[in-house]
């Protein structure tokens, strides 16, 4: 029969796996708001991000309510402390999210996208999304494999930032420096966004197989 | 007479002192490397990243290890989770340094920051150098005080994030779209090490004091 101790394992990463899914939404409602230069879906990511935020304090208390009256060992333990971990993660990457909405905000009724980069950050927000979806199944279903599939689409992140800097830094750039501006930290908060996801996958792995995630995952 | 178990706890605090000292360094060198055009001094910041995630690696461990064999509780407890946090801002501190380094040696033999935002920049650096100094202290005396004036150093730094964004895309600006994004993402690198060097503060001030940070810390 199962424990109290059990169920309450098995909510927080229920828990986590609703962070995931508000953190995807957040994702995909800021990049609708940067594509469309949609002021109300920004407005809407902005005031959502107190969601986020108290799913992770929620989060953070019922874990350390359980390390402290339970003594978890092992990997009750270990998932403990990477839940602990995970959900400043996905807070993070509600801020991101905010930040990108924040960009679209301020240049409505124009859109910050020049229309030649659309495709490159059309792109790179999809694979942010699709990597933050692939997190929540990974946590729902323990998905050590999933860890390396994130690994591969971080890989096609950081080719769309490159070849965004390329595009606009070359001498044929006619949109200006705020449009420059705002496409490098675009690129940066999408790239931001899916290096957490990429982190939060290999702690998943980390619980799922016991290999030590690689130094440079924070 | 003081037991094994407490210098261990000690132990931690020492190396979290020692890692802030390394991040001290690493944003001490990387700012000489990018007002200077020092390619030698960027390569040596990019090259001792790795020492300050050997320090993580091992904070990590030993805080695991206490957790897993004393059971920590209340207080005990609640520093080494803070352990295991701190050392995940102060990486990431770690790798701004080495993004700002690498912003300072793409440009050589040029400087990446047109002189006329070089006091900008290079107050950004100060601060942030400055509020790393004082997360040093604050860990090592368990100063929660020392914590509101992080809080205060950091708004200036917001000022002067906002103060070269309005430099840059002013009509007047004339040192081309490289220059801006530059300076916008050395910008927004100094600006995350001083919210990292403000959440450790906080976690500090929680521990000493049991107030909650708050939500917007991590």
């Amino acid at each position: 029969m199962r424990d109290a101790y059990a169920d309450q394992l098995d909510g927080i990463r229920q828990d986590l796996v609703t962070m995931s899914r508000l953190v995807r939404t957040a994702v995909s409602q800021a990049t609708e708001s940067l594509l469309n230069g949609d002021a109300n879906r920004a407005e809407q990511v902005i005031s959502s991000d107190a969601e986020i935020d108290r799913k992770r304090e929620e989060i953070e208390e019922r874990s350390f309510e359980l390390l402290s009256l339970q003594n978890p060992v092992a990997g009750d333990l270990r998932m403990l402390i990477a839940a602990l971990r995970m959900v400043s993660e996905f807070e993070r990457m509600g801020d991101l999210s905010v930040h990108v909405a924040k960009i679209a905000r301020l240049r409505v009724p124009e859109i910050a996208v020049p229309e030649e980069l659309e495709p490159t950050i059309s792109r790179m927000a999809a694979i942010a999304e699709v990597m933050v979806g692939k997190v929540e199944v990974i946590i729902a279903e323990r998905d050590a494999d999933g860890a390396r599939q994130l690994e591969e689409a971080d890989e096609e992140m950081d080719k769309l930032r490159r070849s965004s800097f390329r595009d606009l830094l070359d001498s044929d750039w006619k949109h200006g420096v705020e449009a420059a501006v705002d496409i490098a930290l675009l690129g940066r908060y999408y790239e931001r966004i899916a290096d957490h996801a990429v982190s939060i996958a290999r702690r998943v792995a980390f619980l799922v197989t016991g290999d030590m995630p690689s130094p440079s995952d924070a």
